[in-house]
């Protein structure tokens, strides 16, 4: 193998490895999981109980579904709301209004998802007016972010003795 | 936007959103954020310390690191190793062996995920001739897989009283 290995790059480097299409499914995939895990805390602990100071998994279900769809829409339309109109919003209070909140994204993120133009993804953006890289990048940073603190959540959650949903299940 | 969500899809659900080069550098961008996140442990804590009866910092690596480089091997070769020959090796027994063999993958993964034929990621796989399905959303999973144990990794630290690594440094 080591002969090919110095010729292969540049003949399959821009392989497709992920089209818009899947990249929509495979974020719908890991939401649903999200939403399992939302639905695995007692209501009482998904807004008061954490570990080492850190944020409730309320909260941090409140970063992850309160960037997702304005993000999208920015991404779409080029026109950017700020962090602090997402975050200056009162936040849910129940995990009935999260669970709203979260599947008014989910059908949000079908209907923009498949609208971002094919070329955007390969576009520099400011995301929020803030975060400057390629659009692809973007999402995939917010999908990232969205597994980083969903992992959080099943520590929270083993450590109050609550099995949580199967990693593998989306 | 409303007039255009049905045929939009048709027209852009192929668009490449990822190709081979850039799902080598995500990948790597993450593995280095993971071995900073190896570095922050204190070793007693790395090779003990767990939440809720979790595996240890160090066993999670394991499993990242351990796959890792056998799954592209694999998938350049369509020859696969199996789960018990992996795991059934000696698992490293200090924080230095752990990053030599982190340091070693990341080489291998460098030279091998160039070597994947572009056909190949839209061909359907048994992984470790356990795991079926295409092989670029298997990658995608080995990726998410440590996404979600480091994540774990943090909250691990910080209920130690230690500030993990920024998530967005990659």
């Amino acid at each position: 193998m080591e002969n090919t290995t110095a010729t292969a790059p540049q003949t399959t480097a821009s392989a497709t490895v992920l089209n818009q299409q899947e990249l929509l499914s495979h974020w719908q995939g890991h939401r649903q999981l999200t939403r399992r895990v939302i639905e695995a805390f007692p209501e009482h602990d998904l807004f008061h109980y954490s570990i080492g100071g850190m944020r409730t998994f309320a909260q941090l279900v409140q970063e992850i579904n309160g960037m997702a769809a304005p993000a999208i829409r920015g991404i779409v339309t080029g026109k950017w709301v700020t962090m602090d109109e997402i975050f200056g919003a009162p936040a849910p209070q129940t995990r009935a209004e999260i669970l709203k909140q979260w599947d008014e994204t989910t059908e949000e993120l079908n209907k923009l998802v498949p609208l971002i133009p094919e070329e955007r993804f390969y576009e520099n953006e400011k995301v929020f007016g803030v975060y400057e890289g390629l659009v692809n990048s973007s999402i995939q940073y917010f999908i990232d972010n969205e597994i980083h603190h969903r992992g959080q959540g099943y520590v929270y959650l083993r450590s109050l003795g609550i099995t949580p949903p199967p990693f593998w299940e989306r």
